[in-house]
Parts: structure tokens; C-alpha cells; sequence
């Protein structure tokens, strides 16, 4: 699954669902950084405040284990991730909010549905014809090398993560509409040969969405190092507002004196800044950088900016943070929530396929 | 999973292993016949008799899917598969006798070995790339055309079943020892990346197994529609004794007269004879075909001889699929007993990769 772009724009959706169930899963990898909160967390939040709309959110564990073979970071990603969220706003009362390995009814689905998805199929996914073509550029490779059935199959596990719920609407970005478009043709297949189980989810894609720079002038990226940290590391020497203080003011700049006039465009700090303040103050901020203004007078107005917004936020992440049973009687409840559909719709699916008991016992 | 050849020799087993523990499944499609019965039914449930090693024998309904689409099918093959085998002679106390579907830990397992499994492993796999052949044999077709995920996955899928129990020994026929080593593939690579969690199974080939002719002269089996039933079709219109009688009158035989010698070794009659008459009883029938038997009266020796063995056992069989609350409960049985070993190890192997309660509740 991704963990960017949740919307709440629908032009995609189809005509014929009733009620819209937007579904969307976070791969428990890594610690969510400024980048993630401001592409990902804060709109996916916000969406669902805004609208009448069920919305199932889901730590998807048992997608993080097909990169990350490191026990400890799944579980410390699992636990983060789950306490960002929580603590960034998302209600768990209002939104189905599960971790994914509670639900064995996914992984069960997603067996069946193997059988209705063809293996050319699979063939075709951008991500595994990604990884063939690294080791093509190889000589005595095997364009096979490396590549899990994991990694080739994990597109019926988002299949039957979205089918399992009849999810209408799939906030991705645009490299994971493929993965919907597979969901559907699943869908359709199992459909057709079966029974008319499964509702076809659109793909909602947010082109507007925005993507923050990096600490290096790259796109924010865990795979860059160059990210601010949202609620900083696990396990820190300094605290989380000391560790977003540094970074910030690591920002590269360029060598232009204190009073010269610096274009705003051309600055990651004028970009972070816009993601966090008002029109007023985004215009006011601007007419400081032509008229001049310290790099660290700015970098120091961008912390203060951020961390108006987030030390709330904060506070309760390391409040759930220190108090994991919090956070795991959340995710049962999730779980139970999530479950009163998934045995419902595994059991209609097992139905469709001939597996049912012998006889009704007591 | 295939549904031949089970054996007691334990010629292949690790030195390694402290107790033995057999592993069998039976794929639910296609209702049992003859060839089945000398095959697999019988030397199956001989080898535990006459054993002291722990078994397990399952009803493999989520291998059935793959090929059979036909719920009806599914469902009536996997009532017959089950009262055939109690009816002669598996002891539900004795052996752990399940239905796959009935543990969901299975297909969970399944997910998290695909992640343990490199895809290179499948792409050779036997059964697939026969498949593939045969596409490639055609113009203008994709050489995955027709093959799901289903059936290009499924050696992880029957990993999953092996692992599970750590079976130490898998009876299989010939063309299914490749599963085995992919089993101890996957398990050697989770082992080593993680935990040595999983016993690494042996494959056990019975090269002595009695293949059936059938009544057209070839193999008996289902495909070439020359099967003498076991106990009669589903909702037959004739008792199952008078179905069994019927196909056995109607063994092709060549045209020479009741009074001429006749070849034992070259009589399909005398061949299932011997698989269900003593040494005495083969020898005198061999000196009856030397001296001259009419075909008509060696068809119904044959038939007295296999009804003998046969006619208790169809009472039986009657009787539970004429009572499938019974059939249910045994099965129901047969998961609570498989499932206390299934939650430990699918705990176990969550745990190794990461995935656990961020904290212990009541």
C-alpha cells in the first residue's frame, strides 16, 4: 500500500456505489517524518472530517514484512505509525482504524482470490517490471534475482484488502492506480465466475498533492536522509522539538548575505513555510525574503510556524507512545470493528466457492 | 497436494528429527474411485496403523479451488472424500484429520512464506512450466495464459500446509517431490533470515505403489472417464454394489474364446485381482487363466473378490453421507485438534517477524 495522498476528491467514482467507504493502509516501515504529515497524515485526516463518508484506515503490517525483514522495526514502526496518526487527530470512533494482521480474514481472501487473478496479470504490475529491468541492466542475472513471491504477488493482498471492505474509493498516488485497476479485474473476474460479491473501487488521485522538499533541496524522502522529523526519533537523546529545531536548521541554503533580497521560489524554507501558514502570512513572509532576510531569521520563523501546529500533536504522541496499551486496546477495538465486516464477507466469498460446512451443528 | 502414494518407509527422513509425523492431503475434487483406493486410501491408512508416528491427513479444499470452479463440486467432493476415508477404516481418534479450510492459520502462514520464497522457485515448478509449454506450443498466446496466481503459487500454499505441523515426512507421488524441496526452501530461507522455526519435511515415494488399469486399458483415472467406482456416483439411480458390478462387466478384454488360455500379465482383470486377492488366491487364479477361464466368469470373480473387501465399508460410507452432522462434527474434531497446533506455530512465526501485541491486555 502507499502511504501518500489520501483525498477527498470522488470524480472518479463509480455511479453505482450507494455509500462511499474510502479505504486507505499505511506500510509499517520507517518513522513518519514532516513529509509524510503534511503529503499524507494531515489531508487523510482532514478528509474524513470533512464528510459523510465510512472510512477504514489500516496499518498494513503484513505488506511492510515483503521489504523489511528486521523484526524489531516492523513492531517500532507499527507502534510509531499507529501513534502519529492517533495522535495528528485521526478518531478511532469515527474511522475504522485496524492493523492488518488482526484481520486473518485478509490473507485468507487473499488466497481465493489468487485463484481468480491471472499470473499475466501480475506480470504487467510497474513495480515488479521495475525490479526485472535492474536486474536485466545486470549480466548473468536471473531478471527474476532477488524478487520474493511476496514482492510478485502483494497486489491480490492489496486486492483483498480493499475488496474485503467494499471499499469505493482508494486515495493513492499516481504510481498505484495500476494496483486498483488491478483490484477491479479481480474483482470482475471472481464476480463473473462466482457471484457478484465484490464492488469495483475507484482510485482517487490528488495531483495537487503536495510533496515537501527535502533538507538537501531533494523531495523529502527516508530513502535521502534528508527529512525533518515530525515527532523525532525513537528513543532520543535530545527532545523531539530540539531534534525538529536542528534539522530545520540544516536546511541548505545558498550563500546570500543577511540583508539581500532572496527569491522565495527558489527556497525549501518558503516551501516548508507554505504548507503551515495562513495566505496573510504566506504573502507577509514573502515580502521579507525581497526585502531581505536572515537565513536563520527565516529558518527560526519556519520552526516557530511548524511547531505551533505540531506540538499539540506532539505531546500526545509521546503520551501514547509511552503507554502501548493505549494504543493496542485502540487497535483491538479497531479490529473488532473491522472484523464484524470481514467474517461477513469471507464467509459469503467461502460460500460462492463451494466451502461450507457439511451440516449445521448446534 | 496430491492423493496418491502414501507410505510408511522412512528411508528419506533427517537424522535430525525426533519424532516422525506424517503429512497427507487430499485435494477435494473429483469423487474417489478404485485407483484411488489401492493407491492412496489404503496404503495411507495402513501406514498409520502399523505405525507409531503422529499423522495428519487433510481435506485439501483450498488446492481444490484451483482447477474446480464449480462450488457444487467442491462441496459434494469434499463430503464423499471425507466419508470415504473414515468408511474405510481412518480413525478420526487416532489420526489429526482436518479440512484446510478449517484453519485459517494456513493460509496466513501461506502469506508470510511468500515472503520467505523467491519467485525464481516457482518459475520452475514443474506444473507451471508444463502449462506454460503448452501455450507456447500455440500461435499468437501469452505463455501464461490460463495460469492464475492460484496455480503458480500454490507449492507455497501446500509449504504453508507442511510447515505448519512440522511434518517431517510428506507421501507423495514422484512428480510432487519437487513441493517438498520447495517446502524445504522456503523453510531453510525463513530459517536462516529469522528463526529456525520450521522442520525441513522429507519427501517418502512409495516406486512400488500399484497404479490401476482401467477399463479401456489405460491408467485408471478420472480423465480418461475409465474409473470402477468405490461407492457409486453421488444420487445414484442404482445401488452402488450394481454400478461397482456394472463397470467391471464392461473391462475391455480381447476376443478369444471362454475355453482358450489366457495371459494373466496381459488382463487388466487379473492385475486389479491382484491387488485385492491373497498369494494363494493369485496363483490359483493365474493357473485359471492358463487353463481357461471365460472373461465373463473372471469379471465376476473379480467382482466377488473386491466386494468382499469393499461391501463393509460402503455400508459405512452410506451412512455417513447420509448423516453429514456427523461427517461435520468429525471434521469440527479434527480442527480443534490441528488448530491447537496451528495457533502456536502462526504465533511463533508472527512473532520471529515482527508482528505482536504492542502491549499485553487482559
Amino acid at each position: 500500500m502507499n502511504n501518500n495522498s489520501p483525498n477527498t476528491s470522488s470524480q472518479n467514482s463509480t455511479a453505482s456505489t450507494p455509500t462511499k467507504r474510502i479505504l486507505t493502509g499505511i506500510t509499517t516501515t520507517g518513522i513518519p517524518h514532516l513529509g509524510n504529515y503534511v503529503g499524507a497524515i494531515r489531508p487523510a485526516i482532514a478528509s474524513i472530517q470533512n464528510s459523510d463518508s465510512e472510512a477504514f484506515f489500516f496499518l498494513a503490517d503484513y505488506h511492510g514484512i515483503i521489504k523489511c525483514h528486521d523484526p524489531a522495526a516492523i513492531h517500532e514502526s507499527t507502534k510509531a505509525i499507529a501513534a502519529t496518526w492517533l495522535a495528528c487527530g485521526l478518531d478511532p470512533e469515527r474511522v475504522t482504524f485496524y492493523r492488518q494482521s488482526d484481520v486473518p480474514e485478509i490473507p485468507e481472501l487473499a488466497w481465493i482470490l489468487n485463484c481468480s487473478c491471472a499470473k499475466g496479470l501480475m506480470n504487467r504490475a510497474h513495480a515488479y517490471k521495475a525490479s526485472v529491468d535492474i536486474n536485466n541492466e545486470k549480466t548473468d542475472v536471473d531478471p527474476d534475482q532477488g524478487i520474493t513471491m511476496g514482492l510478485f504477488g502483494y497486489p491480490v493482498l492489496m486486492a483483498a484488502d480493499i475488496l474485503m471492505f467494499n471499499a469505493t474509493h482508494v486515495p493513492v498516488g499516481r504510481d498505484q492506480i495500476q494496483h486498483i485497476e488491478m483490484a477491479r479485474d479481480i474483482a470482475g473476474t471472481f464476480n463473473h465466475k462466482y457471484k457478484p460479491l465484490f464492488t469495483l473501487p475507484s482510485a482517487v488521485v490528488d495531483d495537487e498533492m503536495p510533496l515537501l522538499t527535502g533538507l538537501d533541496g531533494r523531495k523529502m524522502s527516508k530513502s535521502y536522509s534528508n527529512t525533518i522529523p515530525l515527532f523525532g526519533e525513537l528513543n532520543p537523546q535530545v527532545s523531539a522539538e530540539k531534534q525538529m529545531h536542528k534539522a530545520i536548521m540544516k536546511i541548505v541554503t545558498n550563500s546570500q548575505l543577511p540583508e539581500e533580497p532572496k527569491d522565495p521560489d527558489d527556497s525549501a524554507i518558503f516551501e516548508i513555510y507554505k504548507a503551515f501558514a495562513t495566505p496573510t502570512e504566506i504573502a507577509d513572509m514573502r515580502a521579507q525574503f525581497a526585502a531581505g532576510i536572515g537565513w536563520g531569521d527565516a529558518k527560526q520563523a519556519l520552526f516557530d510556524k511548524i511547531n505551533a501546529e505540531v506540538a499539540p500533536f506532539r505531546a500526545r504522541y509521546e503520551e501514547l507512545m509511552a503507554n502501548p496499551k493505549e494504543l493496542e486496546e485502540i487497535l483491538q477495538m479497531g479490529a473488532e470493528k473491522a472484523r464484524r465486516h470481514s467474517r461477513k464477507q469471507l464467509d459469503k466469498t467461502r460460500r460462492a466457492i463451494g466451502i461450507r460446512p457439511l451440516a449445521k451443528l448446534k
